[in-house]
């Protein structure tokens, strides 16, 4: 006998491909055609662009099951705006587009799934634009570290400064501050 | 005899309700409960929250076809982050949390539907933030004129600056300059 989820998961796995990568090693090259869709078992992940000064500007970080991937890019069959890096020992299950219509199309509970996450995604996203414009940067910050206490502790500080729209010297201030704040209290 | 659309038709409808607005009347207040989701039959809204300095910041825009309300607060029955207007004389169908929940589990082609608004709504926004944070703002607009020619139509000039992040006076320079530029080459 076999449990429903043997069931139902097996079919649904055999769309995918199991892939590690090693610490700082790259998934997706900016400028190269955007095939595959990420989704993280193990690891952490980040998304970014260089900048006119070179710079790394991280957009994205995606830790255990989110999923990961230029939405844009792999939907069109487009170049890849973005590279994204693993930046720890990562296992992900990758799917490519035709196959990511096949599972949507062929098993409702999918389809039902990624409703929910694009749904949370985007509500997630403006609630970012709304932060960004709206709050003072420590309190930007205290919140998004209650909301997210794994990111602060995984993602190396340069990253997380780029993620949160921060210079890394004043994330570090910050991050000082706080610590004083709270020991004095 | 009825066509299909009457027969799959008629019953989602049932769970919406039609309003209409005047030119400029209030469809969400800002900080009260957020119960309905608009979708626009006819007309334009905005959704905009009131900043320290009493400067109105719109946020989204929504013309025909288009949904609207604060996603986060009406997923969680929270109270609205922002004030949704009709920027013209607008007919909507509203529906509230509950009827959502209902027809997302009674019709899977309202799941696959919004399972595609999202996941086009979702990549619509880090495109923007790719484009707020790095191209030049004069490419910005160009692009957005390009994607969006009804937007600069039909939405008051202080409105669109505001949602594209620019001061009133820089969006009217560089239209001027856009105008300028057309007619030398």
């Amino acid at each position: 006998m076999t449990s429903s989820s043997e069931i139902e998961g097996e079919p649904i796995l055999s769309f995918f491909e199991t892939k590690t990568f090693k610490k700082k090693e790259i998934l997706q090259e900016e400028d190269k055609r955007c095939l595959l869709y990420f989704f993280v078992v193990k690891g952490c992940l980040r998304l970014y662009f260089t900048d006119q000064n070179g710079v790394e500007q991280t957009q994205q970080l995606a830790l255990e099951n989110w999923w990961m991937t230029d939405l844009n890019a792999f939907r069109s069959g487009r170049k890849s705006a973005y590279t994204i890096q693993a930046l720890e020992a990562t296992e992900v299950l990758a799917i490519t587009a035709p196959n990511y219509e096949l599972i949507l199309a062929k098993f409702p509970v999918i389809e039902s799934y990624f409703r929910l996450i694009y749904e949370r995604a985007y509500a997630a996203s403006l609630l970012r634009i709304q932060m960004i414009s709206r709050m003072p940067k420590d309190e930007f910050y205290e919140l998004f570290q209650s909301k997210y206490p794994e990111f602060i502790q995984r993602i190396p500080q340069k990253v997380l400064a780029s993620f949160l729209g921060f210079t890394p010297e004043y994330l570090s201030e910050l991050r000082k501050n706080l610590v004083k704040g709270k020991n004095n209290s």
